[in-house]
């Protein structure tokens, strides 16, 4: 499920960073001009440059991409995860009324006659509308797909109007906190997964924040929005967020200190639970009691299944901006040690929670089903890895390369490359008739292809080839009818 | 490199049909609410649709796509090729000019302020665009996206709006005909891998065309137009061609039968190239000539790559729609066989070509950069794959299903599946605190799960569980200790 406050982060990378990372060029058969790393420029023409906010991937990028997409569906696999797909656009109509204030955000297409239509803006509202077309009240699905938000890069340097969601969610109603529990665990899987380094995940319950609005005297109409003013924590100090509740939100000093008082709490999860439980006012109100025991019931399933206890806070103060979540909430952030070890968030890289009402939006007959889900945040994965990553990526997977010491042999390269293909390895030569053997065995470094097998007239009168280990630049002569079961056995 | 006519094809699919597939909703856990297979409707709310021409994806609709993407991805990098991608939406300067007469089926995104954006509507116009402003002059890249065409579906039933092009090109200055076999090689390897039945590869050379309009005695100015004529020849009669050249294109009947004459050729590339050889007129004129002997060497090569001779014909009826084709033009076509063998063309799979001259419409300095590629029609192939599958497809791929065989026992499963999970094993369980054995076992049949671990209390006591083979439906009793060797020996 693909959230504000997830994407808010997912899609802050550095846009113009990724583009200066050099596409592997082959220069060896290259037609003199120069390859240039950089894609935000071409020259006179105001037409060649990719709209605002977008990027093109390269191929290293791609590599990234690719690796990292299948790091995390191997994990949505191992919890038995089906695979959906869902239109670039929707009818207007489904998006509305969805994203609140953030709705101006949603691009529209032109009005060219028919259906008005929009492109999502992120995977869950297409998700509800699916499963309410359907009728489906069960499915355990992951979705991976680009959303498209109009922001403002002056106001929000960095962020991209096209971006990855990576969604994993659980519909269907089942016992209390077992799916729940699924998702945190899932979070906790592929953060190790990746290697990105420490990270926390913080958890909450809609209700318990319901519950401390109530108790602290707000009044009901001003819960989503106080929410919203909670929301900015991560961001803001409480003096600033206080005064957003005195100043545009109407809350009374008195009201607001207490919230600020009882949502400043956060610790391991038994040491806030045993702090909570001896709060007389928290337990005496039933909504933020009710909270605390599905919490506790939560944490409980999460130990079940694995999860340490050092990778995850009960967090009071964690909100999440949009409306529509009804129960558990969590955001999983990247942490930075500083100076005697101190943890210090350097960002959400995952969040979701869930949502038991979106789905009756849609149906006819506002039939629910109770969903509850995750996204992580993957442009921000590429970006770190993308940093990160000083040795070169391989951007193809090629085997073999099959070059050649002389000119006109081309006919002789063609036979053994079909040969190699035929038997299923990876094989490229030079697209050149005559190509340079010193450009050849270039390419073959630069691309990494591990093999070359080389010849020349002299290896064809005796019926040979030369094998090369590109890496070590050894070379052996083999007998041209043993290359492919040599090369299979180098290749296993 | 997507183009016009492959995709006339491409998007030729059942749209209603997919759907119909009933997506395999999880009924153990269901809520009550039955699930109907059909998503084209959803009850009295009109806005409970997806846009005309486009569908959404059911986890079986999607395990098709990921095996018939999975086989043409493994060829694509059996060639060596890298991967790129590009945004969805492009300046809308970027497509002008560039689809003749289908400019009119671009999709346009509203003006919300800022820059004039339409959906692209190929792969092959961004990719140009990519090389040029990124100054990469050789790339061997595929690129599999989705395009996005405004056609009317009164006109052309079954169509889809959104639909999948799925491209291979070459670009770089090399030797003649090198890059153009391989193309040609790569789709006889994927349509032979992917089994959708008998195919033909259609080859001409747009040369060869230009030289026959030049001999017939066709005006410079006409000769585009005169092309698209001829491209309608796969689907109308000569008489319905000849008719459209003479009396909506003004040729005189004279000339349009001696073009008749001439393109009407077909067969196998040795005999046409016989036959054309012996043609004085087509011999005399030096485009002509020069166009034959190019395609004498793209054979010879086809030939050293092993293509086999049945999979091609040399055709010199085919056109291509495009105007940007420059040299080889080719077009893979599925046979049906009537009675008594004959073959009969049941649509295009495959097409594409040589374009050397549209990178050099975006770039600056008008540099060109020479390109060959190929575009599958991946929807036809998805849609024949659903339509012949008759055994249900798995979609997901869970290994061991945790089952209980009595209440109560939820915390106990979970542990289990935690040391699943932890051993990389792809587990489930209900997430019903206490699910009926019998519903538990049915979902692990109907999802074909090979294994299912069940647990009882006297199990529990024993420190044993029950392993049960799903197909065979046999259990064993095995020591709780040693469950993971045992489950990582039968499902290695």
């Amino acid at each position: 499920m693909g959230d504000q406050v997830a994407d808010k982060m997912e899609n802050l990378t550095t846009s113009d960073k990724g583009q200066k990372k050099e596409c592997p060029a082959k220069k060896e058969d290259g037609d003199g001009v120069p390859a240039a790393p950089s894609s935000s420029g071409g020259g006179g023409k105001a037409a060649l440059k990719v709209p605002k906010g977008t990027r093109d991937y390269s191929p290293q990028q791609m590599a990234i991409r690719e690796s990292v997409l299948a790091t995390i569906i191997q994990c949505f696999k191992r919890h038995g995860a089906e695979n959906i797909d869902t239109p670039v656009f929707e009818l207007k109509d489904v998006l509305t009324g969805k994203y609140g204030e953030d709705s101006k955000l949603i691009y529209d297409l032109k009005d060219q006659g028919g259906e008005i239509l929009s492109l999502r803006y992120d995977l869950t509202v297409p998700f509800a509308r699916y499963l309410a077309m359907s009728k489906i009240s069960s499915i355990k699905r992951y979705h991976i797909a680009k959303v498209y938000r109009r922001d403002n890069p002056a106001m929000t340097r960095g962020r991209f109007r096209e971006f990855y969601q990576c969604d994993f969610d659980i519909a269907g109603a089942y016992d209390p906190m077992l799916p729940d529990a699924e998702c945190i665990k899932m979070v906790e899987e592929i953060l190790n997964a990746l290697q990105i380094g420490e990270f926390q995940i913080k958890i909450n319950h809609r209700q318990i924040l319901d519950g401390v609005f109530e108790l602290c005297g707000v009044p009901l109409e001003k819960f989503r929005e106080i929410c919203s003013s909670v929301d900015k924590l991560d961001k803001s100090p409480w003096e600033e967020v206080r005064n957003e509740m005195i100043n545009e939100k109407g809350l009374s000093p008195e009201i607001a200190d207490k919230i600020g008082k009882k949502i400043q709490v956060s610790g391991k999860p038994n040491d806030v639970i045993a702090q909570l439980k001896s709060d007389t006012d928290f337990m005496s109100n039933p909504t933020t009691k009710q909270g605390l025991e599905s919490m506790e019931l939560l944490f409980k399933y999460c130990q079940l299944m694995g999860v340490e206890e050092s990778s995850v806070s009960f967090d009071l103060s964690l909100a999440r901006g949009l409306d529509y979540y009804t129960g558990v909430i969590y955001e999983a952030v990247l942490i930075s040690r500083g100076k005697g070890g101190a943890a210090v968030g350097v960002g959400s890289i995952a969040g979701g929670g869930r949502y038991d009402t979106l789905v009756g939006m849609f149906d006819p007959k506002k039939r629910n089903v109770p969903c509850v889900g995750v996204s992580i945040g993957v442009e921000r994965v590429f970006s770190i890895i993308e940093q990160r990553s000083d040795k070169k990526i391989r951007t193809t997977e090629t085997q073999v390369y099959v070059a050649t010491a002389q000119k006109g042999l081309v006919e002789e390269r063609v036979k053994i490359l079909s040969t190699l293909w035929g038997s299923g390895i990876k094989a490229e030569h030079s697209y050149k008739a005559s190509p340079k053997l010193l450009q050849q065995l270039q390419y073959c470094e630069e691309m990494q292809i591990p093999w070359a097998v080389v010849i020349g007239e002299g290896e064809l009168e005796k019926g040979i080839v030369k094998l090369r280990n590109v890496a070590t630049r050894e070379e052996e002569e083999i007998p041209r009818t043993d290359l492919i079961p040599i090369l299979k056995a180098r290749l296993s």
